[in-house]
């Protein structure tokens, strides 16, 4: 019987309409966290807390239907995206009468929203691709962080007097440097301690320079790798095709081998005639 | 009768001159809505106005001129371009004396000049170009969409009551996020939200880092598409080339075939001789 | 006599210290202009006029030598560097005792400094390659300025009373817009007029996504142009490379015509046995 | 018993566990710096005072069995990693009891955690690879300074008296144009200037579009040069491959010379029977 129902949700899940109506739950739960932060009328305060409870336990019948379809249920878990569904249902289950946790209840039903990203298939290929691509770049920021924390800390020892708000401890300093980095307002950073240091331009422009070409190798090193991936593919296909036309061309090699099969042949009749 | 002045039409519609003269016409068009915008004595107002009713009539019967001129009329209309032409025309026919709809009987003008577009073909492709390289990017839009929606409804819960004017409610927020995005002073942002919670900057951190890579992401995207679209144009330009020349060079499996009659003429020789 | 005193003088020209003497004196002329911008004490002043005075007169001498040594005289004017770089020394000639016109012979003195592009040849052939590339993102630039032009008619219709400083006519309307193009404030600009147009936020949004994706679309077109190029000169040059092997590799069809060759001589060989 | 002592410490230099203590030191030494940032107890003080004698120290044996390792001794000063190693260790020995001096001393250890790219083999290659791109964009880095130096020098001439900061001589109006290339704060500086000189916005508007085009164009430069890189060691790769697959191919040429050889071997036959 357990079989039976298994193959009925597995039907269900696999269902286009089920599919549709999984989305069209996650948008209603997206306006609402998003009507949530206009000043609703009393009534429509009563009508949210009905949506938000039937929103728990169309997410909690939901994930238990994909649950008991799986015929493997430790290769549930191994998805990540199927932890991470079952979390943020587990978590919104979590009754919160404290109000002082209020917020922290509202706050993880934004993350709801995020189960949009797992029901669409082309937006969880599109983030695995985003992952993928994250080590490749590991040492360009390593590389980053390293130019950060350096001049962070030539900052901190030389500017914190000057205005400590922006340079008092290297975490401050850091934070500024990603503020000059992202060119906001950083010459009235700059004028301020070149009243002081009047050759501190340089701190500026060398690290402006070394970030954005840091910056710009990073780029360029994942277009690069982006683009190789492509062309292998390209390339696989090619043979792909290649090998679908069934009957090979014969190379150079089979054509000599035939060639010096020929010469043999004459070779042969002409020692046939000498005899 | 008819077809007689269709074809007269057809003449005249393909006529370089006078095609020139609506692009003259659409440049007039342009510099009386630009002239329009400066303080103009009062004999200039009442020529715009005699220019206005000229450029409206001249318009009217250059599109009567090409519908006519048109073979299939329901062709005519499936043209986007000609479609928008049609509306414009249209749109600025309606009289209005009203003075409260003057302002967009005036706003309605200004779209003519966008019929620069629809009439120089050069642009009329690069706008078909781009509008192609939409939907391309469609997934990328929408998932920048979510990051923007989840990070305005996290940061109208916890921010609303910091800066009403920059968080109050999720559109407002979305608007301040853009900004974030653009760099536009979202320092000062960061620093008003960070004297509440000291560890907002990871907020706004992680939200620049997502967008940027996102963004980064939809760039490498669309060069790669149109580079492959370029590629495959060289290569299908090579193949058309190759056929061009006429006599296809021989492939080695045509060379085999012929080693192998040779080899069975040889062959057949010896078997002669020998009875 | 003159034919000597032309061949002495073109390897005057040709001459390496000649060269490195020229380039010398664009540098030190390109120093006195800086140093100008400095407030100086009196000798120094009597002493740059002195300066200004050598390089003129040297500049002329080099000019005169460069065009005597000329072969083809018509051809010198046709190099446009060679026209650049008379006009230069011809205009610093004019005597300008009038304090009015100081100003002006100072900024004329300033383009001195660009003849050391015309001076070194790996300068010369980047502007060229630069100059190259600018018709072909002619039709983006003329979008980009329809769009700017459209957006400047409507924003000065809508905005001019809220704010005349930035929306007075169109052409201030331009400049705001390249101002929000750049990012540079354009918040300030945008809460300004939406609280007039609430809706106004769609104006800036809509122009700043269309002017990005038609500058992307711009960016990525010259990447393609200058990688088409570069990807023929390889092509070109692996061919040349080729060609240069000397004995050129037969192709299939020259193998396939010695192979019919052979087959005729078998078949004659056995039309000779059976007679 | 030198060579002795030798082996084993290549064998040190060469173990796991001994770089990893290295980095760890090195780690130590950069959380040793930031935490000077911050106030720090007096007993906290005199435990960095320690720390730093031990990393002093640490780091000094370090280069020196590196040192002792080495086979060739001049070879190790060649190696540019090396030199910077051995002037980051020998600076930090010289005492400094001045406290004047005391600051520069706490600067010269910032460069210590400039150690962690000498011993990271692939941050080193990284900035390497880096360093190899500098030379390529030489002439667009002129080509740039050209650009700021005469736009520098003609907003000197003609705004230092309308703000001295901005633009009192060629140094303070490039750092100013610097500030205009990054567009922070642009505009403020142009709607000054165009109250004397309305027309000013063309310089700014020049200015911005020749240094974007620079820098555009350098970019491009960069990346087609990374590609052709990239391309080549495809193409060798490829080479190689076919190599390693030891019996080459062979070529069209080879075929050709067969099939004239068996010709011959015809001809010859032909030539035995006439007889």
């Amino acid at each position: 019987m357990y079989e039976n129902i298994k193959k009925q949700l597995f039907q269900l899940k696999s269902n286009k309409i089920f599919e549709a109506l999984v989305v069209a739950v996650i948008i209603i739960s997206a306006l609402e966290i998003g009507a949530k932060t206009y000043e609703l009328p009393a009534f429509a305060n009563s009508l949210t807390y009905g949506l938000d409870l039937f929103i728990t336990l169309f997410f909690l019948i939901e994930i238990t239907i994909r649950f008991i379809a799986e015929d493997n249920k430790k290769a549930f878990f191994k998805d990540g995206w199927n932890v991470f569904d079952t979390l943020v249902v587990l978590v919104s289950l979590i009754p919160i009468n404290d109000s002082e946790l209020a917020l922290l209840a509202r706050l993880v039903r934004i993350f709801r929203v995020l189960r949009m990203i797992s029901i669409i298939p082309e937006l969880r290929t599109l983030i695995n691709s985003l992952l993928k691509a994250l080590p490749q770049m590991g040492y360009v920021v390593l590389l980053m962080f390293i130019i950060f924390y350096i001049y962070a800390a030539v900052g901190s020892y030389l500017f914190a007097d000057i205005n400590p708000f922006l340079w008092d401890n290297i975490a401050t300093s850091m934070l500024t440097l990603f503020r000059v980095m992202t060119f906001e307002d950083w010459t009235d950073i700059q004028y301020e301690t070149m009243e002081v240091y009047g050759w501190s331009w340089i701190y500026y422009m060398t690290f402006i320079f070394l970030t954005a070409f840091a910056f710009l190798n990073m780029v360029i090193g994942i277009v690069i790798n982006v683009m190789d991936k492509e062309g292998r593919k390209v390339e696989l296909g090619q043979e792909n095709e290649a090998q679908e036309l069934g009957d090979k061309e014969p190379s150079i090699t089979d054509l000599q081998q035939e060639i010096r099969e020929l010469k043999q042949l004459i070779l042969a009749q002409q020692d046939a005639e000498r005899r």
